[in-house]
Formats: structure tokens, C-alpha cells, sequence
């Protein structure tokens, strides 16, 4: 009790500037799977990751590619304001959202000291309004010989190399990188890769997803097996295309609880 | 060139107090495995693990136990703090440091806005100073039946039952929760666990750390199986305290290269 009074007391003439503040933001990492729509490289799968890079209209880093990001407000969580970007930014609600890493270093960005929250979000495509689907800002992450490339979906000739430093704004380089790890790391022990899938997949777009994001082929049974208890059929085929029809698949624990 | 001018006449004007400016910390989980020093609770493993708290001396939160932590100053990265405040705080030099986690709930600290970025370290009880070894500051973590009991070594009546709420300063409670299960997701996957071992450990220490962090009985030979590409036998074997004599190994990246 009395030691609630005293506690009041400091509160109320507690001097908040006694330790420097500084700026902090978030910046968000948009991950889906597309089709790889260029063969002048090495391809490792039909299907590769992508990213999405906003093109900078104001200084610092005018005209550069970056990650959108937005600095944190007094009244919000980290959390709200990486859905706020992703809002203002993208148009974009409701996606997969993880914190990914926090990236203090002290240069980070030429304006002041700005600490940055990276959050990391999961889309599946065709989920998308269809200008999202298509949007210029989509770009083809490829991987090999220890080099990252990202080249834009729609303009192959927007090629950026990750080997080559300062080809995009702040560290944003380091934190693509980091998450890239990161949902390598996780894929295979979480349930992360049916974000990026439809609700309704074969087991060939969902082996797709784990080569995209692993960067290597699978052997088709062995990722049967793996996966045999994460997936349950729904009973549905695909059709059309010229193809033999395949069996549909979901997230086992997107099944009615009775089954 | 023209940008490079421009960008540099935009930085000179720039005026950082547009957004608002927040406070921001670290706070350190210290992890080490220890016995446990009581049979009034179901034990699980003759050793558990442990956590180190701090007596705050100052408001808020007075005389509650907490993690060490401290303000992130405008010259120091994250990790840079980090380490500070484990120097500071904890005496403690060179640990193994990785990044938990950002806290940034609005309310989480009474005194104004501030975001934790928490770390959390890893030691090895042996090889720390004797005073640190036997300190008043570790708490065995006693985990079942849905409840998270903190018990103070050397005085188990000091017990902070983290099912209840405000038994620690902050939100330090829920990052403690997080650190746990953030051990526990990674130490099947990762080499964490030998951080908690000494440099040579026979294969049932190894046992009983693994045993600690996941909460629950190992099967030895299956545990044996999982482990014996890690390690490799050092040649020495224990000596004294009237057990059978067994194999030291050690984690085998630590072996020199020409083994």
C-alpha cells in the first residue's frame, strides 16, 4: 500500500527525457510463391518466391526499391502498425503476419538514428484483387551460386543483384535476407508454407512451395511422406487444362471438426 | 549525381521530431540449467532449468523481482546494450546472446512508451564465477499441470507462480514465456544445447539438458540415435564421486579441423 502511494508519486514527476528517445518503424516483408517467368538463369523450379518492393518517391533513397514501411505512432502496437502499412500501402488486410527480427544498427538510415521491427507476412497470390496480382511491384526472388537475385515480374529488365551492396534503400537488403533464412529454417518444422498455398492445393503446388522456399527439388515420394499427416483430401479433383486430373488436398486442420 | 545533391539537401533540413520519438530497451532472459533443490513438486528431471532475476531497487516496480535490463542509448546497436547490461548488471562477459523478441504492448511499462527488445542468453553454470554460480538472483523454473512456478534457489520460499498476473515487474512474465518456448522449438533443430553444457559433458548431461528445456523423459537410446552426429568422443572419461567411470564427448565442431 504504501509502497503503491510512493510509486504514484514518482510516477507523477518522472522526467521521460532523462534517456534519449529515438525513432522506430516497422518494415514489412511480403513473401508469395509465382511462376519463375524467365529461363536465362539457372532455374531451380517452375515456381519461386517473390517479393514486394515499393519504388521510393521521396528522399532518402529516392527512386530506389525498398520495403514498405512506416514509423511507429505513440498509440500503436508494433503489430498495428505493420498492418497499417500493409493497409496504406499495399491495400492488403488479413495476411499471415510474424514479427521477424529487430534491426538496430546505428547508421540503418541516413535521416537519424531509426530502429526498425521487420515483420514478415505470407500471401497466397490468387487470393489477391487481381492489380495486386499483377502489380509492378512483384519481384522474382532467384537464388544460386551463392548470389540473390530479384528481378520484376512484369519487366525482367529491373534486375537488382543482393551481391552488389546499396541496390536497395537502407539495410533492406540484410532484412530480405534474413527472412529468407528464416522461412527456410521454419518450413519444414511449422505449418507456414500452407499460407502459400490456395485452401484447396495439389500435392504438387504444395511441394512447389517447399522447393521455392527451400531452393532445391524434393524427391516427390519422400515429400509424401513427410507431409502425409499435415494434409487431408477433400474429395475434389482438379479439371481442365489438358492435364490427367489430380486429387485436391487441405490443411488438416482446416477440416469441419467432425471429421 | 543530381539525387546524391539533392538527397543531401533534403538530409540537411530534415527534421527529425516529425514523428514522435519512443523509448526503447533490452531485457535479458539469462538461461542455465541447474539441479533442482526440491521434491515438493512433481519432478520431471533431476535437473531444470533456470532463470536469472534482479531485485528492482528503484520505481516502478520497487522490490519486484524482474530481468536485468536497460534503455538503448542513441551511440549503441541492440546487441551492443544487450551486452551492457549484462556486463553491468550481471558481471557476466562473452555469453551466447541471441535476439528474443520486440516487445511493444502501449501500456507495458507505467512510466511512458517503451518497446523491450529482449535477448536471451545461454550459460554454463560451471563456468561462471563462484559468487554468480551460488547468487541469490537464480530461479529454478518448475513447469506442469499448465502452471510456471519460479523458485529462488537459495530461499524456496521466495515462489512466483506466473499463473497468477503482476508477480513480476513489466511484462517480464510473458517474456519469459516466450523465451521458454522459443528454447523449446529450437533446441531439436539447432545446436543451442551445448551452450548449456560444459566444453566436455558425458552423454547424460547431455541427456538431462535436453531433458530440462522440453519438460519431459528421454528415451536414451533413442536420444543417442538423434544426437550422435553432433558429438564425438574427447577419449577422456569422468573420474571420481563413486559412479561408474563414463565417455566425455564434446560437440563436434569444437574438435580441432584435423580429426
Amino acid at each position: 500500500m504504501f509502497i503503491k502511494k510512493a510509486e504514484k508519486a514518482f510516477l507523477k514527476t518522472y522526467d521521460s527525457s532523462v534517456f534519449e528517445k529515438l525513432s522506430v518503424t516497422t518494415d514489412l516483408l511480403v513473401f508469395s510463391i509465382s511462376d519463375l517467368k524467365t529461363n536465362n538463369y539457372r532455374k531451380l523450379s517452375e515456381k519461386g518466391m517473390s517479393v514486394f518492393l515499393t519504388n521510393r518517391e521521396q528522399f532518402p533513397f529516392k527512386d530506389c526499391w525498398s520495403l514498405p514501411g512506416g514509423f511507429v505512432l505513440p498509440q500503436e502496437t508494433l503489430e498495428e502498425t505493420a498492418k497499417r502499412v500493409l493497409r496504406e500501402k499495399i491495400h492488403l488486410d488479413d495476411l499471415y503476419l510474424e514479427q521477424l527480427y529487430t534491426f538496430g544498427e546505428i547508421d540503418r538510415d541516413p535521416r537519424m538514428r531509426i530502429i526498425s521491427v521487420a515483420y514478415m507476412a505470407l500471401v497466397e497470390r490468387s487470393d489477391l484483387p487481381y492489380t495486386l496480382q499483377q502489380s509492378d511491384n512483384w519481384f522474382n526472388i532467384i537464388r544460386g551460386n551463392n548470389r540473390i537475385l530479384l528481378r520484376n515480374e512484369n519487366n525482367p529488365e529491373i534486375e537488382l543483384d543482393l551481391t552488389t551492396s546499396d541496390v536497395l534503400a537502407f539495410d533492406h537488403q540484410k532484412i530480405i535476407e534474413v527472412g529468407l533464412d528464416r522461412l527456410k529454417n521454419k518450413i519444414e518444422y511449422t505449418d507456414l508454407a500452407f499460407h502459400l498455398v490456395p485452401n484447396e492445393f495439389t500435392l504438387t503446388e504444395l511441394q512447389n512451395v517447399y522447393e521455392a522456399v527451400l531452393g532445391k527439388k524434393l524427391l516427390a515420394p519422400a515429400f509424401r511422406r513427410t507431409i502425409k499427416s499435415k494434409v487431408v483430401s477433400t474429395g475434389n479433383m482438379t479439371s481442365g487444362s489438358g492435364h490427367r486430373p489430380s486429387e485436391l488436398y487441405c490443411y488438416k486442420s482446416d477440416m469441419p471438426s467432425n471429421s
